[in-house]
Order: structure tokens, then sequence, then C-alpha cells
């Protein structure tokens, strides 16, 4: 019989090509599929709520495997703990039903960007934010970013070359914060499109330095231009945050 | 002429031997006496407020050196950050008058000790803080901490084969903050003997976990015991946050 297990999933996505597996580039599905198969000696696939990219980190990555090993379900975090490389750690590991699915049932998605706004480049964490050096005003980013907000269609978002049709998405709450010298821009959606969290960050940071006027979003939301919106914005200052169901 | 510039200085310790020179490991001084020595055409040391240990990061070390270039004073930063390896930034670069001494002058110096509290260690904060999987009991690390305030003999927190003389020293706060799955030591004293923070944040995670009774603080500063005393906790968990003058 097979049996669901539920993992939370913390990763510093510094080193790797993103979630996703590919040919000849170590990602975070890989690694912990690896490390899987090894522990349950049956070849194990998982599925994982959100294909982050090269370079964005999680908190909170939600993914689900099958197997029918005697493993108790909370020990798995443990077990793969002793075998991933300390950037990737298994945070919770439970028992799901067979029906669970990570990615189609998720409902909403929280993703943090980060941006250091001084002079300087943070030492600490310069891994986890964007430098900016240019001072932005963080009160017109906040409400440049309530544009986002309720269902729209977000082509205008979309990376080029994406493929995805329906490009509908509801965002529930965005809210742009000031902590010191960092910006945070904390998003909740249905979910988000290639890139969107990255150009809506590219599109706040424009607005905060000036170089675009306000206004952009809704002009993008209604003519679906990618132009009125920003450059996409470094992916290191991007983090997945929760995954609710 | 000679000019005197006072550097503060955000690093990663992660990769270096600490902040001193040394002969056979790269050292945060060394690195940047290298950086500014190219720079400057002339070979230039640095002095540094606090000698911070192998895997020790800061995010206010102040330094100085002397120069007779016609580099104004603010632009050494700059210059600096273009060859300095991305974990060592220099935040700011100013004038000093000829007799400020960024050991000698310093008056207060505040450390932060991070603790991830959680079942598995933090994939993301790995290098920047100790993992401590047992619950502590926060609320009786903050009340032991109260114990350090004060001017004290702090012998007993001296590590073994250190040769410091005088073990005196101020203790202006000490507050223990519980952040989520974080607990935070702050502390801000006249200075500290080595690995003295660090013996601290081990006293205080065997008074949180059960491991060692309240009192041990009390008890070490009465008999000057190392004994009373925790494990020197590690060093990654330990930032230097500032330097007051």
């Amino acid at each position: 019989m097979l049996d669901r297990i539920r993992l939370t999933i913390e990763y510093d996505g510094t080193n790797y090509s993103g979630w996703q597996r590919q040919i000849n580039a170590p990602s975070i599905q890989e690694t912990i599929e690896n490390a899987l198969t090894k522990l349950t000696t049956l070849k194990t696939c998982i599925v994982g709520a959100s294909r982050t990219d090269a370079g964005v980190h999680a908190l909170c990555q939600v993914a689900h495997f099958d197997h029918q090993s005697r493993i108790p379900s909370d020990k798995f975090a443990y077990a793969l703990n002793t075998m991933l490389p300390q950037d990737i750690r298994i945070v919770k590991s439970e028992g799901a039903s067979i029906d669970f699915h990570a990615r189609f049932m998720a409902k909403r998605k929280i993703y943090r960007y980060i941006i250091h706004n001084a002079p300087h480049a943070s030492a600490i964490l310069r891994n986890q934010c964007a430098h900016i050096p240019m001072p932005l005003n963080v009160d017109a980013m906040g409400v440049e970013a309530l544009s986002m907000l309720g269902t729209h269609d977000f082509a205008a978002f979309a990376a080029s070359g994406s493929v995805v049709k329906d490009t509908v998405r509801t965002i529930y709450s965005v809210d742009v914060q000031k902590h010191e010298n960092e910006v945070h821009i904390l998003i909740c959606g249905s979910g988000f499109l290639y890139n969107m969290v990255r150009i809506l960050a590219g599109t706040l940071i424009e607005v905060g330095n000036g170089k675009r006027s306000c206004g952009a979003i809704n002009r993008a939301l209604t003519n679906n231009n990618r132009l009125e919106l920003g450059i996409t914005a470094a992916a290191k200052g991007l983090t997945l945050m929760d995954i609710q169901y």
C-alpha cells in the first residue's frame, strides 16, 4: 500500500538552478528525490507546490510523495536531513491523505521580496536581498502596490516566452514595509505567473526611485503591455514564505 | 601629511579565520589591508575595534588606518568595495581626527547571539545562528542573564589560555528575546573577554533546557569558577552589532 507524505521544506536557493529537476544543473527537487530514493530504496518522485526559480529561496515550500516503506511519517524529516546538504532542510514531514496534492490543492501562496536600500550592499544578507543604492520612496511604492489587489488578468506580468494560457490571478494582500535599510514586499495571491513577483518588485523599485510614474501597474492591467512595467528584479531577493491549503 | 580614516565594516565571518591577521589563514583584517595597500600603493595597516573570532560576523565593526593618498575620505568605501569579496563590505568611510583610535577609544560594544530553537536547523540562516533542537525556557534565560548586569570580575568567563590580566568589565544591558523560533541574546558592555559572549550563550542555553540550574552566573561571578558555566556556544551565532565611542 502507498502512503502519501507531505513535506515542509526550507532552502537557500543560491547554489541551485531552481526547484524543478533539470538536465545538467542541480535542482532542489532532484537533491531531495535522490535522498528519498536512497532512503526508501525505491525511485521516488516528489511534487512541489511552487517551481521556484534559480536563486530563489523558500522558508515554507510544500511537496508530497508516495512511499511503501515502514518509515514513520514524522521520521522522514530527521532521516532526510542527515542526507541532504545544509542549504536544504526538511522542516516537517507528516502523513497526508492519498488525494492531497501539493500543487493543485494550494489555495494561497505568500512571497516576500527584500530590497537592501543603502549606499553599499549587505555582506551578511548578500544572497537574500537585491541591492538598490538609490533612495526609494517607500510610501509611493506601497500605494502603487495596492493596484495589484483583487482579481485581474496579469498577462502583462508574465515573462516573455511564458506558455501559461490562463493569466488571471487573485491577489489577496500586498504590503510594502520599511525595516531600517531594508524594504520588504509581502504579497499573498491565489497563484503567480512566472517571474510575476520579480516584475512587481522591479516595477515598485522604479516607481520608488522616480524612474517610472505612479499608476504603471494600473496601466499594465488595462492594456496588458509588459513595457508599462519595470525590469525583472534579481532572483536572490525573493523567498517563498508560505503555502496555504 | 597623514590622514586618518574611520571605516565601518560589515562581514560574514563564515569563510575567515577571524578579524585578526594570521599566518596561513585568511582573515578579515588581511583581506582589507591587501585591498588598501593596492588602492593607496603603500603598505597600509588597519586597527579594528574588536578582534572577532573565526566564524563570527559583524554588522558594524569599526577600524582606522592612516594614508597620504589624495582619495577623498568618503570614497574609500566605494573604491574598497570594488576590490573586496562580497562577504566583506565597507558600509562607510569617513575622516577622523589623528588621535581617534578604533580599539582604545571604544566605550561600549554590542553583540547579538542568535539561537535557532526548532526541531530542525535553518537552511537560510545556517551560518548565522546556532541550532538547538531542545525547547528552551526563554523566560528563565532572560532572568539568568540579568546577573551579568553591572561591573564584575568576569574571570570565570575567560576562555582557558586567555592572557588578559584585567578581567573586570561592565555590562550595561542584556536582553533575551523570542522571535518566532529564534532566541536573540543582545548584550552591551564596556568590553568582553575572549569567548565571553559565547560562554554566556552556552550557559543560557543550558539554563534554558534545564541542564544547568538557575543562578549559575551568580555563582561563577562569586567563585570565579569556569565550571559553573556552560559550554562555549558555536561561533556562527555571534554578530558584533555596534561599537560606541
